[in-house]
């Protein structure tokens, strides 16, 4: 009478998906009286759909607990939003076919604002089909947008990573400067919250000490104050640090990005806002400039990983199986801060209507007035998130993260699910 | 009559600079009885010039220690580079007057091959003004290309940080490709020789691992072998990650970075291989893209150094005083491999004049026939450089990275310096 388990990574994977892997599978493992076997997605949903699932127990134990130190999506991730109920019934209705096929009573969705959103229908439309699926969200995002959760999983390794790569490239920048570059750029990710890029802002403790300008999405790109600003930090300090965030707009809403003038094909060219703020500083200012894209090694940077967010993505992968077990359905497990110094972190929920399709934004206090720095309220909230090291173990002097299987399990429907 | 000491830092500075300079102060406070003061240049052989020295002996034994942790250059460095004496004879001149004035007898010059030829010529002339300085040169540059020596000190952690970062992402896109990135490139230093690129190399071990393309500034870029690959491994795989030096170039000699189109400005972009390699992924093959530009974070990221490279860092700083204290001049330490597996190595020296302006390029046999990867005996040569972590402390989730007082020797010369 047992029911098998599906779980799935969505969206953009992070240095700590896999950890919240672990959680769920070893958890699940644990509760074996319970639970049958845990399936997973090979490329997310996209794996129930087509019903290419792997079948997680070919996996032994030692390779499981290695998910906790590995970056990536083991099984496979995809960004593939399923739309309304009422616009694709039939991808939801294909959802539960394989389930039922697969004799699956459990879902646990591993993603942001969107994947929740799925989840919550899933459970919805099993109910209405006379195949109940208990739904549950294991939270993860690099954006932090996640609301009602303390932090997202995945964050707080990715600020960990911008902080400690601003403050050593800023060294290097200063002992330079005189003869050399005057200005450093570091682009950052986050397209509509500038959670990541504040993260920058922890690299520096004093006043004056780098970076000097914070460059954030919700705070409209103010050109003649952005340079006097790079300007006055030259000055000062004979050079300029400036973490700048992908989203980054114009008062129009137009992209910083969008504006990096045509590439060698006559194309306008796209992400490139580094490029663009070089440029201007440059042909502006005259300054020496170089520039730093970190683009997926800060969501991958398994190896300068933050421990608490370890930590945190483990207990919601385990979080999410426990809520499952008493019972629960269409909830999120939550992180719920207790404290802030020492930093003391429970594990809360919620339902997943209230998470679905929600976006939560920087407070405009954890900005400073000027718009380019963070002030002590954000410090306060982002510093205890990029605490602790916790290192993979090396062979050779590279990180020796796990490979997987990865087997497949046996179809079991006739019908082909043809992906639009 | 024991003299002091000058010790500068040269050239773009990186994570294990430092760990030389406490290995030449260090050694040279543990023989106070043939040596006198240690006096740093602040920015390099500019605080020489302009008689603007920092005097090491104000910093506590544990400050000059956690040099040794610190990235970026401590005292300032300088991308400046001295003449022919025949060109420029009283830069030379009045290093000597400086020198003599605070009673220097010893000059550790830290840098790559255009410091050891200035090292060389200032002993020189200072035999010939009748006030001998013993010059050492401490090997240092990212790029690897210095001769004789096994390797460069601040190469092997730049190969760390390389092949870490390519073995990470290269998990995020292998996660995604079914539905988002097919073609991630990875940008890293290195404007005359490939070895940083090559580094990126170790990060795949068996055949078909990534990276699935290097390419280097020694092969001239062929486009259509380039798409070619690519294709083949998006095919094979279902993604392409490639690790492109900012050196490539095409047959005729220009740079790929040249060719990057226009900027916002309408001025021809520079400093974008990263950026030209992805846009022509993108209008050949019609793939989605993704790149990263490691720049600064590179050779800054102390957080991830190699622990051969930070020994060896420390060893030829310390070298260098003991070969000064054995009455040699003139000379370099160097790093001898004694032998690969295991990795043993020792200290040797070569005269200045053998290493001044000459560059190492990587050997044709250490790439392999078709261009695009490195060969059994380019891993085998590789390998034992990036070996062992020799992580910072942290404090709070950041590296606790030192900062020095930089107190100033009061100045003893009425004449200023002006710098061209």
């Amino acid at each position: 009478m047992k029911k098998n388990v599906f779980y799935a990574q969505s969206g953009g994977v992070t240095a700590v998906i896999n950890a919240s892997a672990c959680g769920v599978i070893e958890t699940a493992r644990k509760n074996k009286a319970k639970l049958g076997r845990v399936y997973a997605g090979r490329n997310g949903i996209l794996g129930a759909l087509t019903e290419d699932m792997i079948d997680t127990t070919a996996e032994s134990a030692r390779t499981i607990a290695a998910l906790k130190h590995t970056p990536g999506g083991a099984f496979g991730s995809a960004r593939y939003k399923l739309k309304g109920l009422d616009k694709n019934r039939a991808e939801y209705e294909r959802l539960i076919e394989v389930f039922k096929a697969h004799d699956i009573g459990y879902f646990f969705y591993n993603g942001g604002g969107d994947s929740m959103d799925t989840a919550q229908k899933v459970s919805q439309l099993g109910a209405e089909l006379g195949y109940p699926v208990v739904c549950i969200g294991v939270p993860k995002t690099v954006d932090n947008d996640l609301p009602v959760t303390d932090t997202c999983p995945g964050f707080g390794s990715v600020a960990k990573y911008v902080a400690v790569s601003t403050r050593e490239a800023a060294l290097d920048v200063a002992s330079m400067a005189r003869t050399s570059t005057r200005v450093f750029i570091l682009e950052v990710m986050g397209r509509h919250a500038g959670w990541i890029a504040a993260a920058g802002g922890l690299a520096g403790e004093a006043p004056g000490e780098p970076p000097h300008v914070i460059l954030f999405p919700e705070i409209a790109f103010d050109e003649a104050a952005f340079l006097a600003r790079v300007q006055e930090s030259v000055g000062k300090y004979e050079y300029c640090v400036v973490v700048v965030s992908e989203g980054t707009r114009y008062a129009d809403g137009r992209f910083l990005a969008e504006a990096g003038g045509k590439d060698a094909f006559g194309h306008a060219q796209l992400g490139g806002v580094a490029a663009t703020v070089a440029q201007l500083v440059k042909a502006k200012l005259g300054l020496k400039y170089h520039y730093a894209i970190a683009d997926y090694l800060q969501r991958a940077a398994r190896h300068i990983a933050s421990k608490v967010d370890v930590e945190q993505a483990y207990a919601m992968g385990k979080a999410a199986v426990e809520l499952a077990l008493k019972g629960e359905n269409a909830v999120m497990p939550t992180i719920v801060r207790k404290s802030d110094q020492p930093y003391r972190w429970g594990v809360g929920k919620v339902a997943l209507a209230e998470v679905a399709n929600k976006e939560k934004k920087m407070p405009r206090d954890f900005i400073t007035a000027d718009g380019f720095g963070i002030t002590p309220a954000c410090r306060k909230y982002l510093a205890p998130l990029i605490r602790g090291e916790d290192y993979p173990p090396y062979k050779d002097g590279l990180p020796a993260y796990v490979s997987l299987k990865n087997q497949r399990v046996a179809k079991k429907l006739k019908s082909e699910f043809v992906l639009k």
